[in-house]
């Protein structure tokens, strides 16, 4: 089966939380194994989020994930990035799975952004998923919908 | 079949869709029927998080909810209170159901969260939850366990 890896980042922006049980729901659905790595406090809000595991079934904590990470155990990253470390974790992950990868970048503050697009860009051929987005996961959501659907359109996704 | 009604405030906080879920989630295995009443972004962040209904199978608008409210329509309202509009829907549907209420506040700031809960309290006979809380669901979830258990046990719930 087809693994997928969700990085989760700090756990301030309200988006977060919904739109990586979003993602879970899309990747399971297109047949991916998912299993989410994310700080405690990110997987708290999870866990809360999702109290009979209906949507997500694997978490794991980020250290320890990454310390046991070989390339190949997983076939497609996805990375939420709002913040710096989050950056740093987006790279280092990337580096060592080298596989497609999916960055969805969003800052309610456009500099900011600006700056987290450049990082990922400067560092990785990873796709980026950008919105201003804080409050409303709409845009996140609809953009993360039509870039999965050309990737698995022009067989770049495993 | 007894009726509740969860009242969403700005979606702000991250902790507010994942508690809105966890508090549908409770209140339907205690035998409610659940709706939440919420302002169109909040609902967004709602439909994200749980794709597939799985938890949260009926959602209204505030606005509409309160125009057409009549006294008996719940036996049960929770309100989510992190903001000043939301103290004063809390209170206007509180006033309307007059029935057995709650109010879930939550604030980072120690200040305006002692201003919320004393709004609650002169205005309102509801029981009160409250936590300094912004990313970390923990301590509203546990003190909501709590406060629902024991309301349970004292008969004091309908």
């Amino acid at each position: 089966m087809k693994k997928a890896l969700i990085l989760l980042g700090c756990p301030e922006s309200p988006s977060q939380t919904p739109m990586a049980v979003y993602v879970t729901y899309k990747l399971k659905n297109m047949g991916y194994d998912v299993t989410i790595a994310s700080t405690p406090s990110a997987m708290k809000l999870l866990e809360v989020s999702d109290p009979e595991q209906f949507y997500i079934t694997q978490k794991t904590d980020i250290e320890s994930c990454l310390e046991n990470l070989d390339q190949g155990a997983y076939d497609l990253l996805v990375g939420f990035v709002h913040r710096d470390a989050a950056v740093s974790y987006f790279v280092t992950f990337y580096y060592i799975l080298n596989t497609s990868s999916i960055a969805i970048v969003f800052e309610r503050d456009a500099e900011e952004l600006e700056r987290f697009i450049n990082d990922i860009e400067n560092n990785t051929n990873a796709t980026i998923i950008s919105a201003r987005a804080y409050h409303n996961p709409t845009p996140l959501r609809v953009k993360f919908d039509k870039t999965i659907k050309t990737m698995e359109e022009s067989h770049v996704l495993p």
